[in-house]
């Protein structure tokens, strides 16, 4: 961490400076320059609580060199981390995973048949909602317990594992009992309770990236699951907040590879969420796997009109199958392949 | 809610419209124009999935005419919502409330002599955290149940009345059990099961807005609390997430006559976090007076430099007296006060 | 064009605003809902001034149905429009062209090796700045019209095209003379007075979308050109203005799809200035290129590291070949090619 | 400016950037730390082309300590500009200057009548536009050199100073005939070519942030003016693009206190375009003046609703009246007073 003292800055302002650092228990390097001196925090160790230093008089600037996380950092571990699902299915390896279904469980033939034709097209994960944070309390809220007794038998019917939400911490344990992986949605990115109690659960936790969140803030929400001791997080790009109302979301996929560069944990992508239409989504999901997404997580329906929630940015079984076609080309085309699980 | 149609739409497309609309339960209402049809579905009360008619082949755009909020909106109930807490105390009206106190409570010592100032220089309401979200795992997360405790005997002491934040539902009851608002974080604003939780307390809820967080999505947001039976919630506009990092959020207090136009709810601001630094905090306070705030949230450290977060974002007591006496001048220059209470 | 009225709006309103339509020369269409009423205006043809309505009493909102620009749009002609350049060159066919060089023009040998070093892994056209727009006045501010000779004996001495930037209507007056494609870069996408001028000239205009413009802004700004009787112009996602300072701009891969529903244009994207490091720049090019881009413009520096401009976003020479062999995969995989030339 | 290393830079990284700076002419000071080497580079003066060393092997992140702007920086003067206009107005002093008048200029009867009537309320500085940068081409596009001649009938009139934009070279000499500031829009914010014209003129300049403009791109698009010899420069927060469709615009207030750290130049604020809606000019007018502007740039209109432009933003004339009387009591509130001319 480095303080900029402004050009004006006395002797004793600095001198201040330096006593506070000390007195924090780390060491302080004062470097005078030509126009102004900035002083070295030396020692830090990700918890220094640089406001009570920003706040001294003659401080300009507090500059971070050092970043905020450990764990999930690429210095940390530098090999990628790839997490191993039962039957034979990975995710962070060579092989891109493909997990498709309905935005919602809408009933035992809807998720059936979804579930069956997203296998059919190749897809190795299921992913459906029974817990679903809707933004209007009217809107439809999901099946709940019921949902996901019906996702624990679409697996059974078709091998398929399951990704589903859990939005408490109540609902977390009962996901866990049934899915293969936790999913927390991008509005509780934040979440710090919820990130503790999954954190606590020994399984795989997909977490999205919040709506307005910084790569920076991912990976530190991604530190609160680690350091509650699971090492299992797989992140998800999935649109941020834009200005441009032409699509529901601005899809950054340059997060993907900033995050490579950071971080050892898997990123897939979500162009259902990320672009909000259906014509949107083939190319995007395109593009996110051109771009090195670990994987894609995609909205299919079996009859996006009757969809009781995100119709409109879920694909036809056709088009969806298309997609995988395109998707096996692009990713051989960068030395991948879409998993195929055992 | 109107169903624009691409201007190559075909009859057969317009019908399938009209049809799912009537399957839908309302009635669908076709508008011949000169380039394009328009169809009106009328009778929306609220729970309209449009997803469903947004995918039809031919549709074009759906446009939301009605919003999707009811029970905080102005048509709902067009006088303000003047929110009675004890000892005299009332948000909503005429009189300005200022809500004033540390980032955390650190210390019995700290606490009750922070209350002292910030009542002696005229706050009616002390704020301070006992559960703290931070953006990292290894940042002080707050004395938790014990900082519940000190600020009871602050409340004791100095006659403030409390507000303090809840992160969990757990944590919900236990805050409504000490403070006399409970206030749900900018980065909580969509965690539905919390909000479901203290909609179901008798207590007033402060609200503060996401990091990017539209007008319309805070007010859904309070909706929430009011479907589960409580009508009492304060909206905060405490900053949005810009694209310059001069400052912490781009405080927007124009949020403020736009919820007065659109909600009953009073709303104030925090121009502490809206800003993110302390010589920052002054003129903004004051601009949010002058904008109609119905009250203020303001961080002041009796200690500034030795607090445990948030130190350069809190004012010196000083600063604090000399930002209430201005207070002042400009609530009376629009024909209103600061309020004291009994 | 829509106009919402207050759910309490009097009949008194609603005449005015009908009045005011048709004073204006269009047709009012009323339209009694159940909450409230909404007067559509028929035979709008773009030049409608809404703020003279929306400010009328008992309006609540006014809803845009049409889209402004004429000419750009799908609806116009629904053809894509594919651009004749020298050489046999195409923009907006099925073969993605690519347009590669540095930053800047700095010197006869460097431009010289430049463009023999992108012609030889199978560029078409030379990109180069002489005028260079810089944030900082005291920033190298290119060669002008020295570099725009210099330009005019690489494409002697290479064969290739040459794209270049003009900042004002004297410039574009030279550019055209050496240029195959003049630039109008993202800070004057919405100049007018130069639109009009690059409208006159008889030369395909590069369109960079503005750092915070829309879709629609975009097209408008395509318009002007359009509406000036130049109908060759090429669109350029660039990457826009973000709130995470991860990358250098948030890079919307997603604006070109939806370009392509909106507008025949053609539209290429530029990953140099998109993300601003030279490592994201390889996977966000094959991400473009998926995604449906007609082309790509990126930054290769024989030398980056002696870049007098933006050398940290330009390849090395090795790693262009290396993009344009995945390049040329990943068009084929959606079944496009790398364009060639004669 | 620091140069930050990888945690595994080699010493030959760490010598060859210190090479690069003494090449480039500047002082290298290497800083080994715990975890990782910053190199500081002494002697900046503003000119170095940082993006030659970020391209270097093992550097992690270049961290820029000096401000990129000189002239107009608070450390370069730091008493604040005082400009001097005719009939003993002056903008950034004490008195808060308002500037007041309809969007274009329309007809001498229309100018002539607003200009009288935003003289008798108080204003001293008419504004309204003869050359309108338009979004749409199809829109009015102003009256040009005749609403300059109607603008100088307006100032003969009434003895009010006039501010108006000028969209190109030619356009700007043009509008120093006549009028006493020339205005540079958001749009221009970045038309270097355009700074470069006004700022070797001899007249005020209003400069305008562009919609994405972060403070310091501002600070430098005023450099540009400065730099040419032109010191009057008033700067002026319009709004920014933000992601709510609530407003217009998101109109950043905080801006007012984070130049004024930073510079010297005056800073003013136009709430009718920071919002966009009439009843929304008002609140946020007085916030301005609270916030700490040195003036207002408002919209005011005999008729707004027979404005050919921006008439939903463009006050009542009473409105006005009333909104001088509040300016009026903020400001002697907080020690200041409203601009009267003599």
């Amino acid at each position: 961490m480095l303080i900029v003292m402004h050009a004006e800055a006395t002797a004793e302002d600095i001198a201040r400076v330096c006593g506070t650092i000390e007195e924090m228990g780390y060491e302080a390097r004062p470097m005078p320059g030509r126009q102004r001196t900035t002083v070295g925090l030396v020692g830090n160790d990700g918890r220094v609580e640089s406001s009570r230093i920003e706040g001294l008089p003659g401080v300009q600037e507090i500059i971070h060199v050092s970043k905020p996380y450990k764990q999930v950092s690429r210095e940390w571990k530098p090999e990628p981390t790839i997490i191993q699902l039962s039957r034979g299915v990975t995710i962070g390896g060579t092989a891109v995973v493909v997990m498709a279904g309905p935005c919602s469980v809408e009933s035992e033939a809807q998720i059936i048949e979804a579930a069956r034709l997203v296998r059919a097209a190749g897809a190795t994960i299921l992913r459906a909602g029974a817990f679903k944070p809707r933004t209007s309390p009217y809107s439809f809220q999901g099946l709940g317990q019921k949902g996901l007794e019906l996702l624990g038998r679409a697996r059974n019917e078709t091998g398929l594992l399951i990704v589903t939400e859990a939005m408490d911490a109540e609902g977390a344990e009962k996901v866990a009992e049934v899915a293969d992986i936790i999913q927390i949605g991008a509005r509780n990115m934040q979440n710090y309770s919820l990130l503790k109690t999954v954190g606590r659960l020994r399984k795989p936790v997909l977490l999205k990236r919040g709506l307005s969140a910084t790569i920076q803030e991912l990976l530190l929400s991604a530190e609160y699951v680690l350091a509650e001791g699971n090492p299992e997080v797989i992140l998800c790009e999935r649109g941020v907040r834009g200005f441009d109302t032409a699509t529901r979301n601005l899809f950054d996929l340059s997060a993907i590879p900033v995050v490579k560069s950071l971080s050892h944990l898997p990123i897939i992508a979500d162009p259902s969420h990320g672009t909000g239409h259906r014509e949107m989504v083939m190319p995007m999901a395109r593009a996110a796997v051109a771009a090195g997404a670990d994987g894609l997580l995609v909205e299919v329906h079996p009859n996006p009109e009757r969809a009781l929630s995100d119709g409109v940015q879920s694909l036809y079984p056709a088009q969806f199958e298309r997609l995988m076609g395109e998707a096996r080309l692009i990713a051989a085309a960068i030395g991948r392949s879409i998993a195929t699980g055992k």
